[in-house]
């Protein structure tokens, strides 16, 4: 079998840090020794990477993609290939991405197409939560299938009336076949009711900036939403996966649940750690780039957010990529902010921001490795699969260069969008190698995967659960 | 050098379970390897041990043990020599002890003491904590070097007022000075000078019984002082740890805290988790047996101890190890609940206890090794060195069976008092070989150690911060 | 003009007890003089009542009643003629009843019909709230118009789906637009659109009884649909008035945001103060006297009601008087508890019940004429004309013996109803002597009033914002 | 016996607002009736004050005042004569002013020597708290003595170690004694201990500016004491008044400890309402006029008492007025900050300043008269004599004209000392004429009272509690 050993580096997971050497043979991480240590001395490897200097960490595992989703009359605009490539360049190579069930069809249908979309396509692994848009007897049973196919997370809206929001009774109902059958409920939590009146009421009073975006998607409406969605959850006996979380009041809220016992779980991505309502109301219509939902919230929220992702509070850092040209596309919105399609462009960029946490002090070098790649692998089934370095493991392995500074800019990165939501921001480390399965796919800024390498991974039920 | 393997076992560590070999050279862990791979075939080794069927842990860490202690007119019954024995026959392979100050006498001349008191004698690692009895100009200025020598935690008493109790202000001098120095503050966190008005009324009112130890010592008065220990430790802009939480609302004051964003950290204990007021209202003297403070609580409190156990509002279980026979020792206080010295015996049956805990699942796997080797000993500055398995740790490694049953008593428990605080408890789980830096001092049934083969362990400072 | 004096008296209100004469000419209260005084010796009048050993209070006023209310395919039993007598009876001399828009007609109309039942009909005087079941452009303009009618407040729905159920949006409509003109929104909070969903599911399981009624009715729905209208509420800059408030969580939300600094109030009623869930367990389909919604608690929340009426976290006490019969009515729903009609009788009870709380000392004589007059005279804009006794007041003023028991019972009450919901309940305390503006409604238990005494009254908006 | 009648102006109590004149005979209010009333219209008298266009509302009740205190080697600057007179020139009508006991002498010597002070020298009524300075088991017994005096609420220092500074076991003594006897106590809330700490460094540091005595004495060390204090009276079973309340969160404890049902009282001073940080920063030692403990904190604070006033979480407003001269006295301090001595003149402006907060609309008229009046009447057991109109109440009356402006200003206020707190401040609102006990004591700018008009007024136990 094909051999291979990394030397020299510092493995970082999520528990530990030390100075080992990894072998790999085939597909799977099988030994790790200490550097210098005889056994690891020993080792013969067809291929033999050197990581002096570097750290050796897990390939990142973003638990929230859009790829091809189609939103507003367009589609976001990387591909299952253009995007799953730009994810390898970043660091990450494992995606959930949504596949999404249509008013009327059932999630076969959904589920099926979603995987003509990735299949053949991806250049690092993947797998599939559905987006339950249609809560009916009938999806309500084809829950229990998907979860035995390996789909074992459901995403419900709370907001988007008309297109995927749920009422209370639907979600409660969901959340009591998952309880049941292991899967997991995500939830994007804002009063969608409440807020399309101030959407109406602002374009109405001629309010239609990108600003005003952030503006009638009101803080008080993410927390009540959340709060509601614990509280549904409770009635149900199920555990809660709150998505995109953005705003303190909801952070509070899921603590507060957290405290009583409840097993409730929290994601934030990059965005909302790093970008603010100043951005949205950046002049012309450059906002534009910045709408997505929830939405930015004020640069106050941020030390919360992090905060909770030292406490636990919060679990996970996704990036909800879904891309949108600013030209053809985020364009559709001028002169009625309702109008832009909702969503960032992210999967490239997110493991390289949250090391930039790490630099700037806010967050641990276990920590990032934790919630970029070990708890949302856990969250997801997909552990110890996905998510660390370990005898056992899929040799899904980054060398990581913490020291040398890039620029984060459209003109450099992968995703096939035509701007980026960091464009110019400086940053310290930068990806240097990447293996998926123990192929390398990116070494020496190449990138050598190739489009199908990507497998779709059936996952197991939530495994942060006792 | 001298190598071992460890073959077919399950390693469970903080964060991760490996169906994996171990290769330990000389004191060390080098490396881990995929059981049946390649290069887990290729090792040698003097020993080879058959794991299968059993988890490979590592050695239990005990942040809180009394050995010898000086107290109420007595002394604790274990010896170092005694004790540390003790602790390797319940899997436990490093105690961090404390060494007191007397007042009007120096921090040096304690911990002179006590390092006389357990050199030569120990069949296990240890390392000191500092009790901070009088907190001077002078005292305050030893922390510094106490730091720099590796002893870099210190215990204040916000109880027994006479013998151990630092006012407010001394409290706040300490913690002003951990802040500087890297120390960190460990608390014993009741009102004593409340209590000790309540005590005296009891025993005036003839309500001399043990029950009433646990009355007078009011939950209340647990959570006031540990709000308390929080303030002081945000004016002193200090980390705080806070020794033997017992009461629900103290825990509640601990995570409100740290939802804060304070680093502040909690300890619980077995008898906690597992004994109640129950006991100590047992018939005739034998309540006595239980009598340690802070006291046992109803009941009902060990679901929110177990609940924050899971939510990381508390990080350690340790034992508050602190043996009394109750021939001679706590027969002291017949007639006088206040005469009875303080403590109980536990340092052997920790790892089981909480092993037990995970049958019963109240906490997973990973979680018992998190909260009895790798929480603590991060905490107290002693990772990577202790508390997990990986390249180029201690070989502190314990094979557990997690099959066998057993049953608790004084009359096969390896502590030197006469009674068990768990006598007849039936629990599954048992430690089958404990290794002490790659020594095995343990195996089939048998004490294979000596005395000073254990090491005094110099400590860095808490590895919880950032 | 006539001319009254009340002498000798305990005058209790809100805020004082006088030994005070009150001199009563037409229809107000004209002047309050000391016991004894020279100036109220001097006091001359047609007729004079010995109050001696009597307390002199305002007249109830009871700001929750639904006379001859539609539900469910009958009508509540009272009358406003039987109703607003049974009221009198039982010393409450204003009433506010909730007029009810249908869905697809208009306010006005609602109005109208409400007013053409009470017009010509009633013992004392009354008010109206407006059901707001059908939000629309239409109906938000009407607002305006019926609170310059003085048709101050509106009640909306979250529970009810498909009947006076109003979405988060509508709620928000409405409460924007109170917080424009002054109407005060009134909330029925229970989360309806889950409460649907079990009760569906309890159906289908044969769960059938009465008691099913409150345990599908959880209580952490009535706490969700709290925390949300609170929400609403503070997006529309409005303040919120919470009916029926019955479960402790409810309760936390409303001091929680009281706490903040939100105008919101709440109600709550006899029945949630002294029934439980034990009388909807009662045997046979007894358990059907006691179906209203919110639903009775377990006795446990009792507690937290009690608190919240002396902390001021509830202003309210009303009776939410509903009555149907057993004969006819509630037995419609057996076999389905679904299809019992919702609701108690009370009017009468109110005062009475409150002066036992008073006697048990959980309340103290002023904070019952404050929940009981005062307090719903304020918040809906009736006061000083209502709810006390002092210079100016219309002269509702009723005589009430502290001392003398009595049983309560459907073979005593005035109330059109075939039960009463505390038979058998001995209470000390009855009213003696009533007078609605001035003139003598009850007397040495005869009923001396008429028809068409009781005069529509426009109200102010709420009084307690300041 | 001597008749005024007081015509046609507002009056205004805790609970009502009336068109109604006032009937005085001798000492007592003896009826109200309604303006234009044939009632009212017969009343004839010897004085009739004319009122229309005026406040008629009862004279304020100051419980908190130091005249003449002995003060760090100084005496308050205030006599009983003085103070008394500038109160009466205010609009108050009684104080209650704190005797002291001095460490080794019982309460029985301080009481006697405060009587002494007083004695013949007030110009309104007054009563006394008693400073618990040596909580001894003597003086625990002269307690019950003290209460049958009317002496019945005593205060107790967590501060000023060494001069009032009573420990937590003394503490809990004293409270416990307290719900034996039915005394209330009241509690100058600062961890002393830890605060001295802080001066002692800051002095150490240089930091000798008045601004450091805001800085040192830290809000968390309020909060912290004033949780502290309440979790001790919940042991001892006792009710606390927590005096000079001026930091948010110790607002937010006393809130707390209220919704869990304690009875739990909290004070606030015009100093904290209307002052801040700012000017203890103001330049030169001009900061050292706004010395007092606890100390005036940052401007955003104002905010949270104003709520809380608003919301009955803080039941009254107290001066505290302890005057020293800036020359002579404040100047102490020069270089040394904890040398200034600590206290604000203020007893003449309370009633000006919360009129004003009813003229910027931050509470409402009868919330005035409550927090100034009736409910320092009812917490110390002076109710209804004192804090209403009514009949049966003593005559203290103040006409209070609501439209005039005025200048705050030691150039023209009436207090024995040299400089004012409020210096150049507009109000709208003043004093016309003042009732003492059925006496003018001020009129047309006049002051027409006499030392020795005001006499000691025995105290029945807290009213707040039933």
């Amino acid at each position: 079998m094909n051999r291979t050993v990394i030397r020299g580096g510092l493995v970082v997971t999520a528990a530990e840090e030390m100075h080992a050497d990894v072998l790999i043979e085939g597909e799977k991480v099988v030994a790790l020794a200490a550097y210098g240590s005889a056994a690891a001395e020993s080792w013969t490897a067809e291929k033999v990477l050197d990581a002096r200097g570097l750290y050796v960490i897990p390939g990142g595992v973003d638990a929230h993609t859009h790829m091809e989703l189609p939103f507003g009359g367009t589609f976001a605009s990387d591909t299952f290939e253009t995007g799953t490539r730009a994810a390898a360049w970043g660091g990450t190579t494992t995606i959930v991405d949504f596949a999404v069930q249509s008013v009327g069809s059932s999630l076969r249908e959904g589920l099926d197409a979603w995987h003509e979309k990735a299949q053949g396509n991806c250049a690092i692994d993947y797998g599939f939560h559905m987006i339950l848009a249609d809560v009916t007897e009938h999806s309500l049973k084809e829950m229990d299938l998907l979860v035995a196919e390996g789909v074992t997370s459901f995403k419900l809206f709370m907001a988007y009336p008309g297109v995927f929001y749920s009422d209370d009774g639907k979600i409660l109902r969901a959340m009591q076949r998952g309880a049941g059958n292991g899967g997991l409920i995500m939830m994007h939590a804002e009063n969608g009711i409440a807020i399309d009146v101030l959407v109406e009421q602002a374009l109405a009073a001629g309010r239609t900036d990108p600003r005003h975006h952030g503006e009638v998607r009101r803080e008080i409406l993410e927390a009540e939403a959340t709060h509601r969605a614990v509280k549904l959850a409770q009635v149900a006996g199920a555990p809660l996966y709150v998505v995109h979380v953005s705003a303190a009041s909801a952070v509070d809220e899921l603590a507060a649940a957290r405290r009583q016992g409840l097993d409730v779980f929290g994601e934030t991505c990059p965005q909302y750690l790093f970008l603010s309502t100043d951005n949205l109301a950046e002049p012309g219509f450059e906002g534009a780039k910045y709408v997505c939902s929830t939405p930015l919230r004020p640069r106050e929220h941020q030390d919360a957010l992090w905060r909770a992702l030292r406490t636990g509070d919060l679990q996970v850092v996704s990036t909800d990529h879904c891309p949108f040209c600013f030209a053809g596309q985020k364009e559709l919105g001028r002169g009625d902010f309702s109008k832009i399609p909702n969503g960032l462009p992210g999967v490239e960029n997110r493991m390289d921001l949250l090391h930039q946490a790490v630099v700037e002090g806010r967050i641990s070098r276990r920590r990032w490795i934790e919630i970029a790649c070990a708890a949302p692998a856990r969250m997801f089934g997909l552990y110890p699969r996905k998510g660390t370095i370990a005898p056992g493991a899929d040799a899904d392995v980054v060398l990581y260069d913490p020291t040398v500074r890039q620029t984060l800019s459209a003109a450099t990165h992968h995703m096939n969008v035509d701007y980026s939501a960091y464009e110019g921001k400086e940053i310290t480390g930068k990806v240097r190698t990447v293996l998926s399965r123990g192929t390398v796919v990116i070494e020496a800024d190449a990138y050598l995967g190739r489009a199908g390498h990507g497998r779709f991974q059936p996952r197991a039920t939530c495994q942060y659960l006792a």
